[in-house]
Parts: C-alpha cells; structure tokens; sequence
C-alpha cells in the first residue's frame, strides 16, 4: 500500500506509524526479522531514507533491534508494569510467565548517605544492609536495583545470602515478619551512563526509567528505600485513576 | 571536601552524587548559576573533566542547563504528577501554583486509525473529534496532548473553540454531562523525534513519557483517548502502592 504524499504528516511518520501499528496487531513475533529496507521502500512507494528513519525510530524506542550484517528484528514487548500494588520483582515476572533469575552485586553494611538516611527516617550515624542487585527475565537484563534497609531490623538479611541471591527479598523479609504493606514510588526518566548501561546491555545514553521505592512496615516505619533503573525498551508503567 | 579515591565508585560518580544532593537540598536555587567547572575541581581536589562528566549527567537528565558562553543554571524541578486521581492539566497545575496555558494546534473531525477506534470501542466509521494542544507551564512547554472523542458525543465542543483553547476540555466535557469518573494510563519512555521536539523546545532524541489515557463515563464507556508527550525532564510520577 503506498503512503499518501497528500497527508500533511511526514512520509517517515507515516511509515512509522504504520509499521508500528503492525508491531501492534502482531503482524511480525518477537525475535522475528522484518522485510528489509529496501523491500519496504518497494511495497510503499517511498524512498529507503524514508524507511530507514522510521526504522530507525523504533530502534531507538526499543520497539526493534538491529543485528550487524543481518538485519532488523522484532524486540519483546515491554513489560507492563501495574502500579497499584506491591510486588516483588520475582513475583511480578512470575504472574507474566517470564522467568526472574536475580545476579547478586552487593551484600554489605554500610552508613546511610545524607538521602537514603532521610528516606528511612534514621540517623546517619546507624548502619544500613546495603543490597544491589541485577535483575534478569528469561535471561535478559531488565533492572539493577540497589535496597537499602536500617541494620537494626535487617540484620539477620545477612545469614540469608545464598537465599536472597536466588529469591525474592520480600520472602526473605516475610520469613522475619518484615513484609512491607505499603509503598511509594517515583519514577523519573535518566539516561544511563555507562557503568550501568553496561549492566542493563543497553548503550550508554540509553533512557531508563529512574524509580525510588520506600515500603512501610504496619506501623509506618520505613523498612527498605530502594533505588531502581528500568530499561524503558522492557517497561510500560499501568494504572488506574479515579475521579475526585 | 576532597572526594574519595578509595572508594570504588568512579570519581565522576561522587561528584555527581555530590552535585544532585547539593541540588536536592536546595543548596542552588531553580535558575541559579552553579560554580564554574574550574573553581568545582579545585574545590573537591578533582581535574576538570571528572567535573565535566558530572555536569554533563545533570543536564543530560535536565537537572542543570547550560548557557553558551554564560555558564550551568539549576533547572527548576520536575513537576511531580500523583498517579491516583483523574486531574485536568490546568487542574493539576492549578494545584501547584505554576500558570497554566494551552495552544490549540487542532481542532477537527477525522475518521479514526484502527487504534484510536479500538480505545474508544467505536466502529472505524465512526467520526471521532480530534483536538491537539501544547500545554505550558509557567510560559514552558510541558506536554502535547492529542485527545480523540466520539463525535456523536463530542459534536458541542467543536462549538467551543475559544473556551478549550483558553481552558480545561474537562470543564467543558462537565458542562456536557460527560465529565469522564475513571481512566486508565500506560506510561512508556521514547525518544522525541524532530517535530514534537521543536513543539516542546527540546533537543531531538530527548526522552520523554508517552502516555496513552482512555477515560471512561459512569456507564463505562469511552468519552476519550488522548495521546500525550510529557517532557522528561519537567516531571515525574509519584504514586502509592498496597499490600495485594
């Protein structure tokens, strides 16, 4: 079908928004290779320039991916998010058939920064367990996500190294009676520098989603302030909004 | 203060980790000149270009900007949008005493693409009326917002071109008897191409959050689908999670 060089929209757009919109009928499987740039440009009637910036529009919003010397493929939909209740990573990629597998970085005791002090409501002479770790979905990075908790109350974390690098932490925190029940979140877009980016395999410059998280035990106090990074190519965030 | 060259964090990081806490304590106002990248070096016992990168990170993710010539500002801060009940864009600045302002780009009856049809559970016969507006804060560009409505219902509005022009579309949706009570969003992260960027005076390939939002009348159907572009660097989003 050729594009309509009538319509005010810029052909690359049009392109674009037609080879989204059959990403989103399904038109191409995850992992599946599209027609190449040429073929495109025959079977619409417009110039391969014309494809290459549509293609390369959904490359960069992670919506395709390109292997050198082979071709351009379809990327796995993003993961969406339900912003409504707390769930662990483990257990979110579960309820969506994905397996989590988690890479431990980082099990340690050290003193709170002036922030991560603030957000657990103590003092920034008391130790906090520190917990970074890299989070994977049937084998792909996903997030890197660092927890924070007060010494104090997590201590016995320490003892369950073996069981927090292949689990949930919030199992590990229930088996304490530390279960958190309720949390806020924010969530802004960075860019991501290279250490990171390396961690996640994305490029450096790379947008991410930016998340700090502090979950609350029944009587209010903080129990874990956790900063996250999300690759923005594997989440959508979901939620459900009220009137007044 | 010297950094820390034991620590096993890059140098860049601790400035940067430095610079943001300095930003976040309020140390430098919104719109403030922050001190030259010499005078920072000398001041922490770092060369230059370890200052550089930092500073570069910051205005990557739209916390400093730089003035040719000039020097590095503070950005004014995200704008912090709570994900929990159905706000107007003029409400929700209202809110926060930032100075609301809309310009209407587009204001007509199309036939709808097959999403735009899907979301509103309409036939792609069905007329939908098309309104895109540039939202400003305070004089800055915030956002773009494409909202679809069912013509069969939205037909008044066209009557009320100087009103949504200069106000809220869901005042004027009130004033019909169809002020939307529920909606649904899904936020993602993309990288703004050329047109959309010159819209919002940002750099292409700036990230942003895409947002699609379907609200929805007391008798569940859709009264609108509105497509919107929120600078990434003006907001993030706060919202509240409970025990399943």
């Amino acid at each position: 079908m050729p594009l309509n060089r009538e319509d005010p929209l810029p052909l690359y757009q049009q392109m674009y928004d037609l080879l989204r919109a059959d990403l989103e009928k399904g038109v191409y499987a995850p992992g599946e290779q599209i027609p190449t740039e040429l073929e495109l440009a025959r079977r619409h009637g417009v110039s391969r320039i014309t494809v290459k910036q549509a293609i390369q529009k959904l490359v960069l919003e992670g919506r395709l991916y390109r292997i050198q010397g082979k071709g351009t493929f379809v990327a796995r939909p993003r993961l969406p998010r339900k912003l409504k209740t707390i769930l662990s990573f483990t257990e979110e990629l579960r309820q969506r058939n994905i397996v989590p597998e988690t890479r431990l970085l980082l099990l340690e005791v050290q003193l709170p920064s002036a922030k991560v002090a603030r957000a657990l409501q103590i003092d920034e002479g008391e130790a906090v367990v520190v917990l970074r770790r890299l989070r994977l979905g049937d084998g792909e990075p996903m997030g890197l996500q660092t927890a924070y908790l007060p010494f104090r109350l997590a201590q016995p974390l320490l003892e369950e190294r073996d069981r927090i690098a292949s689990g949930s932490l919030y199992e590990a925190l229930g088996r304490l009676g530390l279960r958190p029940v309720r949390a806020t979140e924010e969530y802004s877009v960075v860019v991501l520098d290279g250490s990171v980016a390396s961690l996640l395999e994305v490029r450096p410059g790379s947008p991410a989603f930016a998340v700090e998280r502090v979950s609350y035990l029944p009587d209010d106090r903080p129990i874990e302030f956790v900063e996250s990074f999300l690759r923005a190519d594997r989440y959508t965030l979901q939620v459900e909004l009220e009137a007044i």
